[in-house]
């Protein structure tokens, strides 16, 4: 006899609660005649509320987050992505796991928790340039980056490579962005006086916001304290501010009110812009609000039988005519009426609705201050911040975990910050980067470290201040310096924002060693470009030479 | 004017300490004269013996590690890598940093402290396939490879591959593979409890030593007393046992009496082995004794002014007519000679010897016990488990470090061990593989996740069972199936030890859809595949054909 199955695909508190909750509710018979699965793509959830202290350390990173498999005992946990659900056949395809094979998963319940995702598509450049900031890894990553733009800015003599090195942009005013902003100020100005060569007067962070004020989740007296409190620690606030475009070396940011654009040059942006809808999801013959699920009170989906939604990726109608946010307090309820009522639905009982409305917001601004609206009370400073860390201490699952935060934060009051660069991240040796126009690719003298192909968009290719030629979409360029490893020998700069994929010198040199038809193709572009050379009296029949679709390269 | 340069390129703890004893050193008149610089690729050290602790989380990651800015706050630190040492015109070029160019320094004294570096040369596969056990970095993949294993097991239904997944292999029965394998022993017995699907009897940890006993370095009592307990505690010892090969699936060892060969199937090798020299000190004109640059007794090297070596990477002889072993007490103390006997040169005094001949030796066995030599006396079990922490958070650079240390030992006590899976690593989407003779490297039916081309050795392509040709250094072969995105067509098996280049399917693509030539030469490829396809019935034919050096492929 196999099994029945109740399936949870959850990338958060929804889903693992809906777990925890199942496995408290149902007998040990029924736990004998009903597997509780759940599917994630990580063994652990992460706090969130607690990600911005990673970066500034007084958090370790393992502290916020809770392994899946201790706080939900009795659910079988699948650490694999969805690849494919398929509602009519009610199944659910995994990725493959230790064979190179996909998982059939049926079901005869399915809860759908898979929260939402950063969409890239509308900024150009965000993706390949910007930090997202929602999971351990991106709070790490961010941390190392930090790091990394103070080692590099201590030993770099060029005054523009180093204010950008020293410029430190977030884009969007929300609780997110806020709380990543204010940890990160105070992570840098205390990290500086390590450094020799600079000082807190070096550092720029700049808080970007579309709308005409931070926090827009609060009431309006709460975020002018936090806006006034950022700025006397020295964030520049950028009311009206939307972000247009992201590149290695600055953003493209749009004044609201003028349409103006201004450039501002840094290495390091984080997105902490909305989220969309879950690609998959959006994919499934299923009525949306919004890019969210519709589900009737009871957290189910109408019209199919034994399929339920709930948190980020759900819109629930609240008992106050509220569509419920997208926020942890909530998702957690959801999930236990949702429990509930499958539960309820296996007995033969009546269903419940979700008639939870919300406890109230809570925002931290770093160094022992916060803003909080708790049942219509409004609460800022040390208060908000001590009500602050008392709550998520407490809701964070586990006794150990719990602990654990505590003795962060009490080591925390008197010990120096860790300034380490834990270098686990390298560039990937193939990878798109974006440029927007007017932009140096490369510069002629500079080390040949990439070989690029342009995607879409155009360059010129610049000997001295002369452009030579213009190439497009298909043009190869960057190999002569891999090859010869010598100096670039001429410089390449975006004409039109730009898109390349960049391959490594390692990559490229497999490649070259082992693909079949690369070698051969980049002897004819070299030979192509040795002809080209002596005509450097012709700038404009090589310039229409060059336009074609050719694979010219420098 | 100028600054003269004191240069230290330094990897652990013998640079650090030379630059924080010249620190000390030095008057602040002489500092105004000459600066002090520290080239280290990372901007922390590795305290190595609390390395294995990390693995099983009783010491928090970033709490093994040191920031280098806050031990040698004189010193300027570059975080960068040596690329190159002109000893004659006493210049080091580093890598690049914030700019893709690089950068020069000029010295007046060099001291060199590079370390070691695996050497990987020796055994097939090592590099593609066997972890690294020196770095944080290191140990943090490993975890991270640990919990995966049994992430994988857990819903694994092939019994094979899920007895690969529950082997782990350490090559080197030394302190490092000794204390290695302790960690990831008691680590995984504990946290077995969390999955439903794994039992303690499941796991299989085996050491292996080419030597007659485990821990040489040691009296041969102690050493058999750690044997003992480790085959307690359910680790399988295996001595006269050489690692010969390592692939992603298995261990080729040696039984190095009779010379038999055996494969252990396993995912997860760590190889603890002795480093080689560093390569870019090979190359310098300097005396060498087995891989160490020769250097007197003041850690001077012979006939160079202002040139000195000290720790793993120099061979000094002490007062006792021994060589210096290569450990960081030794290391310390060299540098602490070498700061002074720089500084007595800047003030034209005489030299000093290194006198230092080695307290003891320690080595942790995990779960309250260990081993350990000190002044003459043998210690082992719960006794030398307490010197060794003693000694080790006592040696730990800084008071927050020391209390960090201490407050994990004492959470460590009663709350239960971390068994989250930090996500930050994925394959490199240009990676070389190593097959041994006789390994899949893929079966009809996969999914085509990968691209393969053959560097070196031969495969077999099956139908079914039977053996349709042979192909060799230069083929290429899987790109059908992510072309087409079904499951693979064919079977291949390596006929002989091979390597392999693998490109991953993005990068396929991105290669695919961007780079020149790829698009024709696959396509060309495809058309020849199909060619040969309805030649089924003639083996032989096709064999011939497909030995041939050109890009044939499934």
């Amino acid at each position: 006899m196999t099994k029945k199955r109740i399936l949870i695909l959850g990338s958060g508190f929804g889903g693992v609660y809906a777990a925890v909750h199942l496995g408290k509710l149902l007998t040990r018979q029924e736990l004998d005649a009903f597997e509780i699965a759940l599917v994630n793509k990580e063994n652990y959830i992460t706090f969130q509320p607690l990600l911005p202290e990673v970066i500034s350390g007084s958090v370790e990173l393992n502290h916020v987050i809770a392994p899946i498999r201790r706080m939900a005992p009795k659910a079988h946990v699948y650490t694999r992505e969805v690849e494919a659900i398929d509602l009519e056949a009610r199944t659910v395809t995994l990725s493959p796991g230790a064979r190179p094979a996909s998982l059939t998963l049926s079901y005869d319940h399915l809860i759908l928790a898979m929260g939402t995702q950063l969409d890239h598509s509308k900024i150009p450049g965000m993706r390949e340039h910007a930090s997202p900031f929602k999971y351990l890894g991106d709070a790490l990553r961010l941390r190392h980056q930090l790091v990394r733009a103070l080692e590099e800015a201590e030993t770099e003599t060029d005054p523009e490579v180093r204010r950008r090195l020293l410029t430190f942009v977030v884009a969007g005013g929300g609780f997110s962005g806020v709380e990543c902003i204010a940890e990160m100020n105070d992570f840098l100005r205390e990290a500086v006086r390590a450094y020799h060569n600079i000082t807190e007067r070096d550092l720029r962070l700049i808080l970007l916001q579309r709308g005409g004020r931070i926090l827009p989740e609060l009431v309006e007296s709460l975020a002018a304290f936090a806006h006034r409190l950022l700025i006397g620690r020295g964030v520049e606030i950028r009311l009206g501010a939307g972000l247009k475009a992201v590149s290695a070396e600055a953003v493209v940011v749009e004044d609201m009110s003028t349409s103006a654009l201004e450039t501002i040059g840094t290495r390091t942006t984080v997105a902490t812009v909305p989220a969309g809808p879950h690609p998959m999801l959006s994919h499934l013959p299923l009525k949306q609000h919004k890019g969210r699920i519709v589900v009737e009170q009871t957290t189910a989906v109408p019209d199919w039988q034994g399929l339920w939604a709930l948190g980020d990726c759900a819109a629930i109608m609240q008992v106050d005519g509220q569509m419920s946010p997208p926020t942890a307090q909530h998702a957690l309820r959801q999930a236990r009426t949702c429990a509930e009522n499958i539960v309820a639905s296996l007995r033969g009982r009546p269903q419940k609705i979700f008639k939870f409305t919300g406890l109230g917001k809570l925002g931290s601004l770093g160094r022992r201050s916060a803003v909080a609206e708790i049942f219509g009370i409004h609460l800022k400073g040390l208060v908000a911040w001590i009500l602050w860390r008392g709550v998520y201490v407490t809701k964070f699952p586990g006794f150990d975990g719990q602990l654990r935060l505590i003795v962060d934060w009490v080591l925390d009051v008197f010990l120096p910050r860790d300034i380490t660069q834990l270098r686990l991240f390298h560039e990937d040796p193939v990878r798109r980067e974006h440029f927007e126009a007017g932009e140096m690719i490369f510069a002629k003298g500079d080390l040949g470290d990439k070989i690029y192909f342009i995607v879409q968009g155009e360059a010129v290719v610049l000997r001295g201040d002369e452009e030579v030629a213009t190439v497009g979409k298909g043009a190869v360029f960057g190999e002569a310096a891999l090859i010869s490893n010598q100096p670039r020998n001429a410089s390449i700069r975006a004409a039109t924002a730009l898109d390349a994929v960049a391959v490594s010198r390692s990559a490229f040199e497999e490649l070259l060693g082992h693909l079949p038809g690369i070698r051969e193709t980049m002897q004819r572009i070299m030979i192509e470009r040795k002809e080209l050379e002596p005509a450097k009296d012709l700038p404009v029949s090589k310039r229409a030479l060059l336009k074609a679709p050719a694979n010219h390269a420098i």
